[in-house]
């Protein structure tokens, strides 16, 4: 049986980044570049103003105490000066306008005092003070952003600056979603005896939407049958990029999801991971299509926690590589335990658990059927396998719900 | 001049969490919960195996070694027991499936030898061994979740096991954005002399989206013109919850954003806080339009530095609060500096730093006109006013740029 390091290796053996296309910078957040951005112009393009003020010659102003100027113009963002600035002149200047030639540097206007067509500056100035020189951001020809760029507003914006529109981006990796159990019932219905209602579906479908892949129509749930399990599966393996099925792949006799995988020809890489919950995890890779990769398909036990921790541990990082992020392992952060934990299990344990003010608190937890404690946690407490008490204040290694919790 | 805090409290003096809304649990990811959740049914429904195995009378295997057991019958997930359990009996049952009457254990199935009708399983056994017992998980009537819960993948998961298809849930906020200047031209275009590409309304839209909200449409550019800023603001003020103005906010002779929005009935709230960059910022309250409150307005200067740092200090708390998030203050994580730093300045300072491994890297700026530094940082390092020298390791708050990184 693997270990989870393992098991995550071999899927990302099977991981390429998707090619790239071509993209509106407003929908490329969280996407990763796969071009290089060069600036086409210098910015700024003109020596600036950064502040509100007067634009001076600083020779004229090198000394303490008050100088008094003649103000010849007004300079707002937008317009040119009409004429250089000689000694013992200034002019009005707006944040962002360009500097007269001459200009040097910019006294702030709350420093100034006007005075009939002159207005008194106080020194010392030194050359350069409130002026951005043009090119000091940027000069045509730089490389601004590299291959492999987390695309967030600041760098998008920056891409906006260099004047263009679209960019060269990997796009999301697409999931189509299948669950399997007889025993499954929408989740709107009233379940009759043996009935469970399905929230799998959903579940998955929101991890793969927060961790930034876009969901195929909605989910398909089919009965533990071969004819219809066949059917459903064949159309999933055409559609997406990642195909997530839910339950049939434990021990029991019912469990015919991957034989039937098999039979629509997807390669087995493994079955069976050696982690608590989700022990039975499925993963293959369905035939290529032409110039496309086979799908990445996972099977995952059909309890909701053991789902869940499947998830988070081994889809998680395909769906990050296939979008271009630089294939680094996870080094989960650790915590220490808030109180004393007698871990039991000869498997490592992924626990539901609470971080409160930056100490981990293990759940009361029924198992990989317990969704509810899931529910009120921040996160799995990864315990190594073997039994042994863990005392408060030990470091153990944590395994967050969602990307967007900052854990300060 | 405010303080950074006191600015925040007088913006969530403003801020209520919109009226909730009835949202289907697939669009409802991110949101705030305004309802509690009760549990409809039992979970499980049953007393159900959470192995594949052989279910038993524990009492029949209580001393270790060998047990002889007839098989009685196979019961898969989804169908509910023939007959109940008899001592010397056992029945197959596959993980999710009912226990029959009389048994109170399953003995996995990977433990087992069949022989004819018989199975070999060993001892000993104790009661309740892989069984999960009907309601364990939760009992009818249960409390599940509470209002202000935050909706992640779980939490829906668990609605739905409590057969709901809609939940009363906080709505995104909506903001709209306006950027002002002469100098502008949008940024697919090549500015002529004097002229800077608009980037500010693509990035302020993106940390919208980014932090939960929807922006409506697209962003509008005007002139520094009384007449038609008059005439956008107006419309603004009408659509969104939330109205972002860029630029038009210093002291130039141009900068009538505060002036028009005074005149379109906005109640000024502050202007200027200390803080750098960014000090201009502006914040109002429109007037309330029926029902519905004001709007509330940021004035950002137009460097595009101070447009992020004001976004992510003042705005953000906005939209959480409105959004229906607990309005806790955010406590900035402290990291060490990697190398010595020089601050000058008599504000607190938000400076881009990168993140390496752990340590506060603050990197070389040109101020708040430089963008590039900014899209190459992980956020901002907050030096305190005064100038003073800092050493490596002297732990430094940091203002992160997204939140969705871990900072491990």
């Amino acid at each position: 049986m693997l270990s989870i390091d393992e098991a995550i290796e071999a899927i990302l053996d099977h991981c390429q980044p998707r090619p790239a296309w071509s993209t509106h910078l407003i929908n490329a957040q969280g996407l990763i570049l796969d071009e290089e951005i060069v600036a086409d112009i210098d910015l700024p393009p003109f020596d600036k103003a950064t502040m509100d003020g007067y634009a001076v010659r600083s020779s004229d102003l090198e000394e303490a105490g008050d100088h008094r100027l003649q103000v010849m113009e007004e300079i707002t963002a937008g317009r040119m000066p009409s004429r250089p600035i000689e000694p013992g002149e200034s002019s009005r200047i707006m944040t962002g306008a360009p500097l007269p030639s001459g200009a040097d540097a910019v006294v702030m206007v709350e420093k100034s005092r006007l005075d009939g067509s002159f207005v008194i500056l106080p020194g010392p100035v030194v050359p350069g003070q409130n002026r951005m020189v043009r090119g000091r951001e940027m000069e045509a020809g730089d490389l601004l952003l590299g291959r492999g760029t987390y695309l967030d507003a600041t760098s998008l914006g920056l891409i906006a600056s260099a004047g263009r529109e679209k960019v060269l981006a990997i796009p999301k990796p697409s999931v189509a979603i299948v669950t399997t159990g007889d025993e499954l019932v929408p989740f709107q219905q009233q379940p009759q005896s043996g009935q469970i209602r399905d929230t799998n579906g959903l579940m998955l479908g929101l991890l793969a939407v927060d961790r930034g892949a876009s969901v195929i129509g909605d989910w398909a749930s089919v009965r533990d049958d071969e004819e219809p399990l066949e059917m459903t599966l064949r159309c999933a393996l055409s559609s997406a990029e990642v195909l997530l099925v839910s339950g049939g792949v434990s021990a029991g006799t019912r469990d015919l999801v991957p034989s039937t995988l098999i039979k629509l020809g997807v390669e087995p890489v493994f079955h069976k991971v050696n982690v608590k919950p989700g022990k039975p995890i499925w993963f293959g890779v369905g035939p290529s299509r032409g110039e496309r990769p086979g799908v990445l398909v996972f099977g995952l036990p059909g309890n909701p926690v053991s789902g869940v921790v499947g998830f988070l541990l081994f889809v998680r990082p395909a769906l990050e590589a296939l979008a271009g992020h630089s294939p680094k392992r996870t080094q989960l952060a650790s915590f220490p335990l808030g109180q004393p934990y007698n871990h039991r299990g000869d498997r490592p344990t992924y626990h539901p658990a609470r971080l409160d003010q930056g100490k981990l608190i293990p759940l009361d937890w029924a198992g990989s059927a317990d969704l509810r404690t899931v529910a009120l946690a921040d996160g799995f407490a990864a315990f190594p396998a073997g039994d042994r008490p863990f005392a408060p204040g030990e470091f153990v290694p944590f395994l967050p719900k969602f990307p967007s919790t900052q854990y300060a």
